[in-house]
């Protein structure tokens, strides 16, 4: 009994000094020390201090995250949509020309051909999901960005993943909310960002599950879908999540009405809205752009109190790529 | 640093002892020793057990669970179509009454009115979040089980309570699937079976975010919706979770498709069916059955190696209350 009572005594003063140790520690370490690290620090500590007046339950700690120019790079084109003009081939697509890129595009936001690619065109049926996966690890491989030269799925935000980390280990469920379709995200979204498929929220073709030959698949309506932007990113949180989010991030006018949703909570709220500022190490634009247009975002956080981060000055690292070559 | 590794060596040696009181104890303690409960525990043993053949990585370890006959009692009448009956108040339900539960099953099943309960009949806008919750706290709270003179909401399984603490101590992630409507189900699950709003995937209708007046809210198409039942709960599992289940739970026949995605996957599956045999404690019903059918479930439980449970044979106690008279 004296001696189970001296281990729970050091167990004690184990997980004490641990804590402690913790207090020190930068959560954020590629956040320049200005004023949004300070918010976002504030927000994790006020909520998940107990006694704390805006003390939020870990059931209740929801974070939602837009995925193209929020977590990753989306220029020139966003993943989905080169996904779709490599793979369709039906448009020819040359990234370091603008022109082309911009008829890339229009053609992809007005045809929405994302259902084709889970049809063999050979067969006309639907590709097993072991077909579908292979396709997606092979581009995922394949396809080099051109100013990077490296793969586009590297072009993830070092800041981002601290942030996204900090959260989880602040008790807080890390939620994907993209227009990007379920289907594809979802393949690769674990070892992006540690968020696994169950919670990626996307968009989505009316699936059927299917019998045959003794398999068992899922075919799809292309033309019933859910498209997860805009209004309907709320939508998708009510459908997935069922809770309105304490925190939530986008980079575009298409993530106002999540960031809408998320702060008009009662309680203490964030809001984060990532402002691409950076022209020599990322992109610098907002308004008007084909892509991640943001205009109306800028003024509703003025006058929501939203965070806007400004890339250039907040960032000390945009790429884990950066990074590494800075500890060189 | 002396100091420091006698703390370690006391800490490794506290979580060894603790780790193997675990294996003596029983994680389910009101499943008689039958073949039903040694084959849960094979399941999982194999598949968190590193080194064996079976062994499934934590995050691939998806149960999915029905609700309705499969965590809680299901008779006279469903839980979602009482709250249905009793609110909507144009139909007369005597549940003591086998006619009237008859004709309201009958008109609620072709009709499926759940859309209007989230409508103010006096005005016609969308009930408020609060509202709609503050109506289902009154009903679970005042809505007695004629049979058990309790409220429905206490007829929940004790061996299923004990069976998804299992799980979720053995590294799963526990979602119930549901032809509920998840506006309905969200309000009670976690308190009623340990599982969140954002693990259960119910039935939808369309839902449109709205701003009016200052507020957010949610309207509804009462036309367009998602039945998450029979062929329909594998999709249900695409949209939301993304992976195919190693385990899955049902009671009746709008399972089998639920039961067959999972246990149709690669490597070890456990599909599991509850039959209601216990006319004493509980029902003896199976077919034919205006609720919770199963006839086809049984042959293809035999086809396919899925396990029945023997509700009177296998369960020690139903209900939690039965368990605390017990112990008295």
């Amino acid at each position: 009994m004296n001696s189970l009572r001296k281990i729970v005594f050091i167990l004690v003063l184990f997980l004490t000094v641990s804590g402690s140790a913790f207090a020190g520690f930068d959560p954020l370490p590629s956040w320049n020390d200005g004023a949004s690290k300070k918010a976002i620090i504030a927000f994790v500590k006020a909520v998940t201090t107990k006694g704390n007046p805006s003390y939020v339950e870990p059931a209740e700690r929801i974070a939602t995250f837009d995925n193209d120019g929020t977590l990753m790079a989306e220029q020139p084109i966003y993943f989905q949509f080169l996904f779709e003009a490599v793979n369709l081939k039906y448009i020819g697509c040359d990234l370091k020309d603008s022109q082309s890129v911009k008829k890339a595009i229009d053609y992809l936001v007005a045809s929405d051909p994302f259902g084709d690619l889970l049809i063999d065109p050979a067969t006309g049926t639907p590709k097993t999901e072991e077909e579908f996966k292979a396709e997606v690890n092979s581009f995922l491989a394949r396809t080099i960005h051109p100013r990077y030269e490296r793969p586009f799925a590297d072009l993830v935000y070092q800041p981002m993943l601290e942030l996204i980390d900090y959260l989880k280990k602040s008790g807080f469920k890390v939620y994907i909310v993209t227009a990007t379709h379920s289907e594809f995200i979802r393949l690769w979204s674990e070892k992006a960002f540690g968020i696994p498929s169950e919670m990626v929220i996307g968009s989505s073709l009316k699936a059927r599950y299917v019998k045959k030959d003794g398999k068992d698949f899922f075919t799809y309506d292309k033309d019933v879908k859910f498209i997860c932007n805009g209004e309907d990113k709320p939508v998708g949180i009510h459908y997935g999540i069922g809770k309105r989010p304490i925190a939530a991030f986008g980079n575009s006018d298409s993530d106002i009405q999540m960031l809408e949703y998320a702060t008009n909570g009662k309680g203490l709220r964030l809001g984060l809205l990532i402002h691409h500022t950076d022209a020599a190490r990322e992109w610098a634009y907002d308004n008007p752009s084909d892509i991640g247009q943001l205009k109306d975002g800028l003024s509703e956080a003025a006058r929501r109190g939203w965070v806007v981060v400004d890339m250039k000055n907040d960032w000390k690292v945009i790429y884990p790529f950066d990074k590494k070559a800075q500890a060189k």
